[in-house]
Formats: C-alpha cells, sequence, structure tokens
C-alpha cells in the first residue's frame, strides 16, 4: 500500500485504488461464472454520483471489461463519451429527460430506464418524426415499481406499458425492450426472494431480457439467484470495495477498497485531564493526553457525529485513536494518548488504508455514524482532492 | 421570491441570493454601530468552504463593504485575488502551510493565524533572508487555544510565542501582531462571558490589536461583548442568513437566507395504504396516497436521514409534506397526501424559500436531522448546480 507522491502538503485527499476497482469487476465476473457457467451474463458497472465520489476519470479505465456504464443524467452520458467509453451506457433515472435529449447521435448506444407514463408519451411523439430526426441505438428498459414503489409502473400497469414499448419496437424507434426491477431489501435474503418472486410474475411471459441486481444482491449467499437474475445484472457499491450487507465489510467478501481519505495532523498539542476540546461541551480529555489535529472536516464531508463512536488511524503505524470533540468545519482531533509519539505532519486515516497496509473498513467508519459506505463515499465535497493509485 | 429562467429541467439546483448576503452583512454593521458608535470595528467576511457552500463567484461580490475576507488554504487566497478582491485576507488553519507559500507577492495583504510553534520557527527562517525575498504585506494574528483546545497556544505558552512575534516585527518581516481567539461556546451567555474574561487575562497588557467573534457571540444578547470584542470582528454564518442559535432561526434575528435547494418532481403515483416506499422496512403509507419522488438525494449532500423526522416544501404553494422513506443516493420521496394536486415537473425545495416565498429554515431542517445549518450547506457536493439570484 503506497501513497503516492503528489499529495497535498496540508489539505485533506483520497486516494483512488484503480486495481482495486479492476479486480471488484473480475471478482464479479467469477463469481457469477461459477455460478451459471453456462449463461454469461453481462454486467452493467454503475457509476452514477461521479462512480459514487471515486470520480469517472479514475474510475472508468479500470472498468474496461464491463459490458456496459449506468449513470443518472445525460451530462454524464456525455462526459463518458468524451472520455472514449463506447460500449452502451443505461440511463437511470431518465424520467424528466426531455425527449431531445436522447436524440443526440453523439451519445451512442443508450439504454433508457423508462419510469413514468410521460416518458412513453415523448417516445411515442418521436416515433412520428421522420427516420432522420429520430434516435438511431436507443433501447428500454421497462421499470417494475416493486418494493421500492417511487418510480416505476405497478402490476396493473405494468403490461399495457410494455405493450406501448413493444408498438415502439415495431415501429423502429427503440432497438429492443427489457424488463428492469430494482431491489428495496436485498440485504435479507427471504426478503430479496420474494422481490424476485413478484418480478417474474409481473413480467410473466412478455418477451424481451430482464435486468436485475443491486449489489447486496450480488453479494449475498443466493447462487440460485444470481443463475435467475437475467441477462443484464447491475452492480455498484460492490465496484468500489463496500459490502451491501450490513455487520460484512466488502474485505470479508474477498473485495478490495478502492477509496482511502487522509488528512495531515497539522498540530499535535499536550493536554492537561479536564481539558475542552472542541466546540460545545461535549469532550473531556480524561487524562493528561496528546491531541492531534487535522485539517479535514464536514465541509469535505466527514459527517460531524462521526467523532461519538469512530476512531481514525494515525501516523506511521496505522495506529487506531478514538476522535476527541466533535468534528468541525475544516479540522477535526484524536486523542492521541499519553504515550503517543506522532508528530505534525504524519497522516491520519479516515476510512481506506493507512501508508503501511493497516485496514480500517469504511463500513466500520459507516456504522459508527449510523450510516452507509454509500452516503459517506458520495458525500465527499469538492474540496476533497481525488488522487490515483 | 423568483427563480431564475435558467434552472435545470431535471437535476436538482441550489439559487444563491446575493443581496441576502449583502443585507446580512449591512444587518452586521447595523448592530456593531448602535452596539458601539464611537468605536467602528473592522469585520472579516469568513468564506471557507466555499463560502460555506454558496461558492465564492456567487458570494463575494455580495461582500464588498467588508473590510476582509478570511479562508482555510492558500488556494483560496489566490482564487480571491484572481477574482479581484484586494483589501486585506485571513489565512486561518495556516499550520502546515510552507513558508514559501506566504511569500508569493500575488497574494497580496495576508494575515496569517499563528497555531502552531514551527509556524514560529518558519517565520524566524524567513526573517533571516534578504529583503527582497521576504514577504512584504505580512500580518500575524496568535491564536489562543482556549476552550477549543485543539490549535493555539495556552495560558503558560501565549506570552513567549508573542513575544516571538514582537521581535519578527522589530525586524521588520511582520507588519503587525495581533490577538486572535474562536470561541467554543458562544451560544451560552455564560459560557461566551467566561471565555472572553479568560481571553482577556492572557493577552493581558500585551500589545497589538485582537480578533474574536463567530456568528453565536454576534448574533446574541451581549452588547456589552460586542464593544469589547476589539478590533476585528469575525463572522461566517450569520453572512449566509443563519442562526448559530440553537431555537432560533436566522430570519427571527432580522437575517436573510441566502440558499434555497431545489428539486423538481420526476414521478407522481398514487399507492394504495400499506405500500412500502423506499429501501428497506421503513416505511409504509399509512394511507392511500399520492408518492412524489424528486431526484435529488444523499449524493447531492442531502442527509439520508433527513426524512425521519423532516418536510420539505411542494409545488407552487410551497406546501409542507412530510418525506416517505429513507433518502436514496439520487432521489427522495414525499408523502403527498390524498387530495394532492402536484404534478410532474412541481418544484420541491428542501430549504430556503419556495417560489411563493413560503419558508422552510435550514435551521429547522438541520434540526430535524440532528445537525447544523452549516453542516448542510458546506455538505452540498459539485453535483448540486449553484445558480445566483
Amino acid at each position: 500500500m503506497t501513497i503516492p507522491t503528489s499529495i497535498p502538503s496540508t489539505g485533506p485527499w483520497a486516494v483512488i485504488h484503480r486495481n482495486a476497482i479492476s479486480h471488484n469487476l473480475s471478482w464479479l465476473r467469477q463469481r457469477l461464472y461459477h455460478c451459471s457457467p453456462g449463461a454469461p451474463v453481462r454486467v452493467w458497472a454503475v457509476v452514477k454520483a461521479d462512480a459514487y465520489g471515486h470520480g469517472l476519470t479514475h474510475t472508468v479505465p479500470a472498468l474496461q471489461q464491463a459490458d456496459g456504464l449506468g449513470v443518472t443524467t445525460p451530462d454524464d452520458v456525455r462526459r463518458l463519451r468524451r472520455q472514449g467509453w463506447q460500449k452502451p451506457i443505461l440511463l437511470l433515472s431518465a424520467s424528466g429527460v426531455r425527449a431531445e435529449e436522447i436524440c443526440d447521435p453523439s451519445l451512442g448506444e443508450l439504454h433508457l430506464v423508462i419510469d413514468e407514463p410521460s416518458q412513453l408519451d415523448q417516445l411515442e411523439r418521436l416515433a412520428r418524426l421522420p427516420e432522420s430526426r429520430r434516435p438511431t441505438r436507443l433501447n428500454t428498459w421497462l421499470r417494475y415499481a416493486g418494493r421500492l414503489g417511487n418510480l416505476g409502473f405497478d402490476v396493473t400497469e405494468y403490461a399495457p406499458a410494455f405493450e406501448r414499448l413493444l408498438a415502439l419496437k415495431t415501429k423502429g424507434l427503440v432497438v429492443e425492450a427489457g424488463h428492469l426491477h430494482h431491489y428495496a431489501g436485498a440485504e435479507d435474503a427471504d426478503a430479496l426472494r420474494a422481490e424476485r418472486n413478484e418480478f417474474a410474475t409481473v413480467v410473466g411471459r412478455l418477451p424481451g431480457p430482464f435486468s436485475t441486481g443491486n449489489s447486496a444482491a450480488l453479494c449475498g449467499s443466493l447462487p440460485e439467484t444470481l443463475r435467475q437474475e437475467g441477462h443484464w445484472l447491475r452492480c455498484g457499491l460492490l465496484l468500489y470495495g463496500a459490502s451491501a450487507l450490513p455487520g460484512t465489510a466488502g474485505a470479508q467478501l474477498g473485495l478490495r477498497p478502492a477509496m482511502s481519505v487522509h488528512a495531515r495532523l497539522v498540530a499535535v498539542r499536550y493536554l492537561k485531564a479536564g481539558q475542552n476540546v472542541g466546540y460545545g461541551d461535549t469532550f473531556q480529555t480524561q487524562r493528561d493526553t496528546w491531541v492531534g489535529t487535522a485539517c479535514i472536516g464536514y465541509s469535505h464531508g466527514v459527517p460531524r457525529q462521526l467523532w461519538e463512536q469512530g476512531h481514525a488511524l494515525v501516523g506511521p503505524s496505522g495506529r487506531p485513536v478514538p476522535y476527541a470533540g466533535r468534528v468541525a468545519m475544516d479540522c477535526l482531533s484524536l486523542d492521541l494518548g499519553p504515550n503517543a509519539c506522532e508528530q505534525v505532519g504524519d497522516i491520519v486515516t479516515l476510512w481506506g488504508h493507512a501508508p503501511n497496509g493497516a485496514a480500517l473498513p469504511v463500513e466500520t467508519v459507516a456504522a459508527s455514524c449510523s450510516t452507509i459506505a454509500a452516503e459517506l463515499f458520495t458525500g465527499l465535497t469538492s474540496r476533497l482532492p481525488l488522487i490515483s493509485a
């Protein structure tokens, strides 16, 4: 585990480990192969929200083995095309996107998720245009609302909506019409099975490929699920090395964490017992101790409440130490203990790997502030530079 | 209250109300004048963390009446100079900044906060350089650690450190050496008074100006404090229209909120009672109801836990409605009720002002997810465009 040489001298930074991302995609490929050797499935690598906060420029080069990439905005599609991605792109959350935006031929092979009836109205209007003004390589996926409930079509709406898509296929506007489902509770094996069965019943004998997935479903212990998942699986969180299963870190599954968040100690002070640290009356030193402060805070995306339960790794040894007082806007403090040997300039690791390889799983950090890895990843702000390793 | 015409058709956005920022600075000026008409004080407008998430480009034009701007990184100083700011700049959290960085004459009149002994070592090395290689307009502020405790010099360290600064002034390296303090508990009048008295005792008869402040101290009910605060007051949060006093919104003090966060409904679905919405088993509809979904989520900086207590404003009327299920990465849902008339495309306001002027104070939203306005402001990510109004 090495730290790039171009890291900031004072401010915080995140290291993005590209090799971890390509490893995690291979991990999924192997798992799919073992579960279903005779029926290879295609993989949408989901890179929405700037690749779950890891940055498209750092991430896409590590995803060359994916069959397609999934995003949420037309801008993301354009950015991926500018980066040279030529394979299909899935536009999730396409509801509200104007029809003219998807007619741009520079968008390449576009797969549009249909969440809402007005999208069908728009496509039907497009189908009445001369062929020269229509999109050329448009694929569609009808979303089943399922237990998520907030987007898509329910059990009574689904088949009629799908008929409209099939008519658009007949008219040559769309290349293919498939079935898409996003699980609401895939962490739980029974809930997952129920959701799958419900989807299978709704789709019934309708023609077309189907796409399900999400990382919790793909990490779980249900190989028979994987076999039946369909033609295009979607994965997001696992690509970045984090587990979507409560109580399990990605590394325990064989995944490699792709992000490490660091800062440097800018002050190390020896404080007497009973000294207040940070805002309010939330923390007092329990004994004479060294307190180190690093210039990273909630304005970089570190949750303000993290200090209550969490710990960080500090110094060359990656020694775990508790927080000392609330996370502030641009700094946070650590209780280094009475025998600390750390100095100004030493690296602090908030999650990921310390320079010597010591690990602090993002899942542990997320649990300590009552959230999930995905919120920590995507909550990082533009004030935290990302650096490739 | 108007919404700019250039807003995104699908994605979320934040409106930055420049007039509110200039109003808030005037509000502070008036308050200071009334408390202390004979002794005008200068004001550092703190624009660290991209102006508390409001964006330097939107904010600085509204702060022309400030005497100086406060930031935390040399990069911020350079950005402000490129934007044409010619008055002084205060570099907070300067510990760890390399000496050569502050010698750049293009940085203009720079005020450096001294947090740590190694900064004094660096300045003493600079003082031995030929005059042509020294910074020309360097001012310094020695930080008293006080109750925050994590940065600065304590009661025994303070006077010797200040002597070193005075020696640097004698040698012509620094123009002025002042005293700086940041309160840890200014929300409470008694705690604030104790902190002030402690600082006054530590500074004692040492020469030089002093700088205190923070928005909680400046909004509180202690005019005699303001009179005695010193020569340079620092304010941050209040400039953006938010109150730092628990239980009080900025508008109650006479401040004007400078940020409104919006998205559009991309789906409105009628759900039967007992339908699950969102991930996990966290929310079921209690009656047949309309549920609206907007494409904004925790990847834009909306706390994932906001749904538990919070509400949003929806539609042309700015009607308050509760959340329906967990905030997801790129969408969230609202329980619009059985008689809802909202449609796809209608604007949702997460905090700030709805298009018709209805207000949802950011302080209310922050309290509903156990945080403070500053974390909501600075937690917004680069995926949420800022638009001036």
